[in-house]
């Protein structure tokens, strides 16, 4: 057999099998660079690429971990039964499987075997337990954090309202001290003020942190975290006082019972109140926190690891319309020669490669982003927050920028992927629908990128000053006090430590600079023509909103040419670079109309970036399955009858939707009373 | 009450009522135009919209046409049935209620019934009977087209396979004519060769057109139509020979039971194969068609009517965006003065409008297309076929462009509306899954837009062949003749019949143009070079796919501006020109590097249009909510939480959740199998 011959020959990519597809086979035998190599980039080291191999090896051999039946075709009622069943087999299994000190480890195993659709610990493990740790004070954190820890009690954590999201300072439940009794009367004065979206509030969490404005002698001190029992420990029926409920469908994450909350006057002791930072005393006296707190630290990580999720599901459907390209043949490019693979036309190329890319630099742009966050919160913890800003600025806009285009791109790939794209076994409307979540949670992004413009206003104002920045800037921001070049160096060589690509970067930083200056002159003007600031902000939004943009995308340009460092292995280092120079000329052509405005670069310079991202689609085209294979995602985290490893699709399609509820029987049960009725009636009446 | 005083007073906007949202009415009361006259503009005259009122009233006063509850809830099953027993309700009551001569009453009868997730009926009626009408011949139409039309049977059109889409010629089903029985045997000799995706196909349905290589006399001849029974017309069971099923869930379209099929060397009479063109006689004689069929006419028709569908859409989620964001109060612009309605931001309305331009230049598109596919095909049944290219080419760009804005379109309206936006009970996703399949079925967008580059390909040649078009081209195509001017007049006063646009539509030619012989530029290198044109072509299809895009801009942007003509109302005309001035300055804003690259526009052009847009989205803002109102769409049709029309969003998003089905009880019936039992069982192991 042909699949039997190509598997034995050898390949620098480990991952040919015997009884693959030989279409996908003789992809993967062209692979001019190991795969092994390039993983172990991608996942941080060999090390790392065999603890997550180990890890899926683990899940693999526990079938009971599986879905009995493609969770596609289940009810939400049945999704989230069947998650619940596999929440708890991952928390009895964490031990045995993962270092339980390794975060990624966990969120690895967990995701394997949750899926991406969340589950009932969801809040708890991320949010939960880091608000109680976070706001509790030692007594309270000695009462409740064992208990949180071993899972005597599922938390989540509710702050969204119906009718109030980022705006904290305007939630409306309202928590009242009393005196006399020493308690918190919680409640919901309007509808507005319902608890809306927590995750895992409408049926599964008993215990929540809720977030409330804070009465106590007549005055209100603002929005402050309590924690709160909701359901009954034994009935798990909502307390009295309390209601709660699922709020509904969504989109995508159905196994995530997002719920809502209403309290009527509920009573709780005093100490349900989180006292780490302030206080109320048992006669209702007010002690404001010593430190204001830095409420952002948290928000900065969890941009940060969305950046990183983000990598993950563009390397997924990435991944899939890859594969599937080279299974699916359609239509002659030489006539008579026969039905050609369909990753053999530019276009497809063109769609599909852009998008690997970019799902190797939002990797990237996530670990750098964590790595800074790390470095840069010591600092803040021995007193030094200077960085602060500039890592909270760069968050994000990466967040903003990530999840956006890997919406964008994930569309591609599905569309890439023709009719069989849109059917659910594809696996990428799932994926999609998932990612783009990413857009709204954790900060809107238009309004994330409006909060990166506020950073760039105060550098624009250092700029124009002539003073020099008041901070010491951030490798990532230091380039906005230097002076551009006359003109943009594209396409002629510069000397520096990642090469021909300096000349890109720098054309970047000029438009960044250039933006942000652009958008503070007319701020400017607006103010001088006597509005106040803020209606001037706002009547240069969308301005502000480029220059975010701009400054965003030389960082992931920056750190997505970083990677060529990483690589030692020549045949990875040259591949690498063609997924580089695909991505940054990419981008020129993205940024063609800011980069031409005021003529930093030219017409001819344009044009070579062009060629540049055609040439590049060209050498990757034969490395491209091999390329996808790199990010070692197992036919469980893909979840795709397309971008099945394997490459044997259609027999699978056909299985997979033979096994579709609605194909238990040939004919429906309510077939007769309505069409079937509705055919007899005419033949009846055509005879009369 | 404020709502009372408010819906009072006298306003241009006609949709005021009593208890409505007093945040929206203010928005009402603001109209500076008379919304009646612009939704006359809208639907064709005052006749029309008036029809399409008593049509909605009609569906109104019948509540056994409504859904029982939110199909959002429902299983694919459950959709499915509720689904067909709306759909005989639609044809029981569409004499009643329509002009049955008019497809346009009829289709907005039905999708007001049925939704727009698909129906048992829909390829019956759009795509079966007219293929009945294309390819039967007078015998076969007299046995079959009446009890077609008085649906004694529901058919479908079976096409695409697993393994093939749009390749006609590669499609594998066969029927082999077998001259000893006088029959054909239909046979499915591969698993790509199982037919794939045919709507109604899975379950509805028991006849079909099919598509098979005829082969007889041992020699192929293509692909020809067949019409046959697949389901006992009692029992509804496929025949013997029949493997029928669903293909499973999609993205969206779940009421729809696209369906595969297998034939097992499934026998038919010589009769089934459709003889209107071909024929094969009685000993297997093949005679060939008298006129080679003007094949894709159908096509050109479907392309059409799919753009004015995306104006729909575009159109629901414009008015589901805008209305919500009045609603919505996130943040103060002035501190101290209160949070204001989220439209009043600039980056909103910078989001929502260009959508709302969009679904005016769609619609006008769509009747544009369907106008001039009725004149030409008039010329095409006398003889001439001179126009049908232009007509293809542009119905095929027109398709490709709209729909990919289309779904951009929803998605921005439905990020616009935050958090809420990604519920079901939005309303926006259910739209988004819906229309961006309009990029893949009826020709997959790449695909159209190299179909249209074809076109453009011939234009160039006699471009710069010196001799001029071959045929007279229509006047949406007679520009590519002309020469350009030397500069850009964006910013300078034209004197033209649609005044201060004709500058940017100049302009927006001669972008066409110039990449047009760009691209064929390139392609003549490359065929210089030595290699095929068909190799040259793959190597310069990206290129090729920007001119499409640029020739499709002049026409959406020409047929746009064409709408001020309509307008004899001055406040009408007024708002017109915002939304005109907004969409073409918009344009020259996402077109800004191919309109510097030559230096065709300067960059003072490119911030003048920027500027524009600006100025348009401010004048756009207090009459955003009565032009949305414009487009007429009842709350049945948006089906929409957020977009109501009473602008009483947050207590009915409260109603909707509350009638979830995760909602039925207070506790999932497996709480205690799988959490319950995992707090438990932690609790005990903690007094251990």
């Amino acid at each position: 057999m042909i699949s039997e011959v190509l598997a034995a020959m050898p390949s620098r990519n480990s991952h040919i099998r015997p009884n693959d597809n030989p279409d996908i086979t003789a992809e993967r035998v062209k692979a001019t660079f190991d795969t092994e190599a390039l993983s172990s980039i991608i996942y941080g080291g060999p090390e790392k690429l065999n603890r997550r191999r180990e890890i899926a090896k683990y899940v693999d051999d526990h079938p009971e971990m599986k879905d009995p039946y493609p969770t596609d075709f289940m009810t939400r009622e049945m999704k989230l039964e069947n998650v619940a069943r596999k929440a708890l087999l991952w928390m009895e299994h964490a031990e045995l499987a993962t270092d339980v000190g390794s975060q990624e480890e966990g969120f690895h195993f967990g995701s394997l075997i949750t899926g991406i659709d969340g589950h009932p610990l969801a809040i708890h493990l991320i949010m939960a337990i880091p608000a109680l740790l976070n706001n509790a004070d030692d007594e309270q954190l000695d009462e409740w954090l064992p208990k949180a820890i071993s899972r005597q009690f599922i938390a989540t954590y509710a702050q969204t309202e119906l009718g109030h999201g980022t705006n904290l300072s305007q939630l409306e439940t309202t928590a009242t001290y009393d005196p006399k009794t020493q308690e918190w009367v919680l409640n919901t004065p309007t509808i507005t003020a319902t608890k809306w979206w927590p995750g895992n509030l409408g049926k599964s969490s008993n215990y929540t942190v809720v977030m409330a404005q804070l009465i106590t002698n007549g005055k209100n001190y603002g929005a402050h975290p309590f924690f709160i029992q909701i359901r009954d420990e034994k009935s798990h029926r909502p307390l009295p006082g309390i209601t709660l409920g699922d709020i509904g469908p969504k989109f995508g994450m159905n196994a995530n019972d997002n719920g809502f909350m209403q309290f009527d006057h509920f009573r709780v002791k005093r100490r349900a109140m989180l006292m780490k930072n302030a206080k109320v005393l048992p006669d209702g006296t007010y002690v404001p926190p010593k430190h204001p707190k830095l409420g952002y630290s948290a928000m900065i990580f969890v941009r940060s690891a969305v950046v990183g999720l983000m990598s993950l599901h563009m390397a997924q459907a990435a991944t899939i319309g890859i594969r599937y390209s080279v299974v699916r043949r359609q239509g002659e490019i030489t006539p008579g020669a026969g039905e050609v693979k369909i990753l053999d036309y530019q276009t497809q190329q063109y769609r599909l490669f852009p998008q690997l890319a970019r799902a190797f630099a939002f990797r990237l742009a996530g670990v750098h982003a964590l790595t800074m966050y790390n470095t840069i919160m010591k600092q803040v913890n021995s007193g030094n927050t200077d960085a602060l800003a500039d890592l909270h600025a760069l968050a994000s806009g990466l967040k903003a920028v990530a999840t956006y285009q890997t919406a964008l791109g994930i569309e591609q790939c599905r569309f890439a992927c023709g009719g069989h794209g849109y059917s659910l076994a594809s696996g990428i409307p799932q994926i999609y629908t998932v990612a783009v979540g990413g857009c709204t949670y954790e900060g809107e992004n238009m309004v994330l990128l409006l909060q990166l413009a506020r950073y760039l206003r105060k550098r624009a104002a250092e700029m124009t000053s002539g003073k020099g920045p008041a901070e010491v800037p951030t490798p990532l921001a230091a380039y906005l006090f230097q002076s551009s070049p006359k003109h943009s160096s594209i396409g002629t060589p510069v000397y520096a430590p990642n090469g021909e690509f300096e000349g890109v970067l720098q054309t970047f930083e000029h438009v960044s600079r250039r933006l942000t200056l652009t958008a503070y002159a007319k701020l400017q003007k607006l103010e001088g023509s006597g509005i106040s600031t803020e209606i001037a902000l706002n009547q240069c939004a969308v301005e502000w909103r480029r220059a975010s943009h701009a400054f965003t995308r030389v960082a992931l340009a920056r750190i997505m040419s970083g990677i060529l460092e990483q690589a030692t292995d020549q045949g990875v280092r040259e591949v690498l670079e063609d997924i580089v120079r695909l991505y940054v000329y990419y981008e020129v052509g993205e940024a063609a109309a800011e980069l031409l405005e005021d003529g930093f670069v030219d017409a001819s310079q344009v044009e070579f970036a062009r060629q540049q991202v055609y040439d590049a689609l060209a050498k990757i085209r034969p490395n491209a399955v091999s390329l996808v294979d790199s990010f070692d995602l197992s036919d469980r985290e893909l979840n795709s009858v397309l971008g099945r490893r394997d490459g044997n699709v259609y027999e699978n399609l056909l299985k997979w939707a033979q096994a579709s509820p609605l194909n238990k029987d040939d004919v429906l049960p309510f077939h007769h009373r309505y069409l079937g009725k509705m055919m007899t009636d005419a033949k009846k009446a055509s005879k009369l």
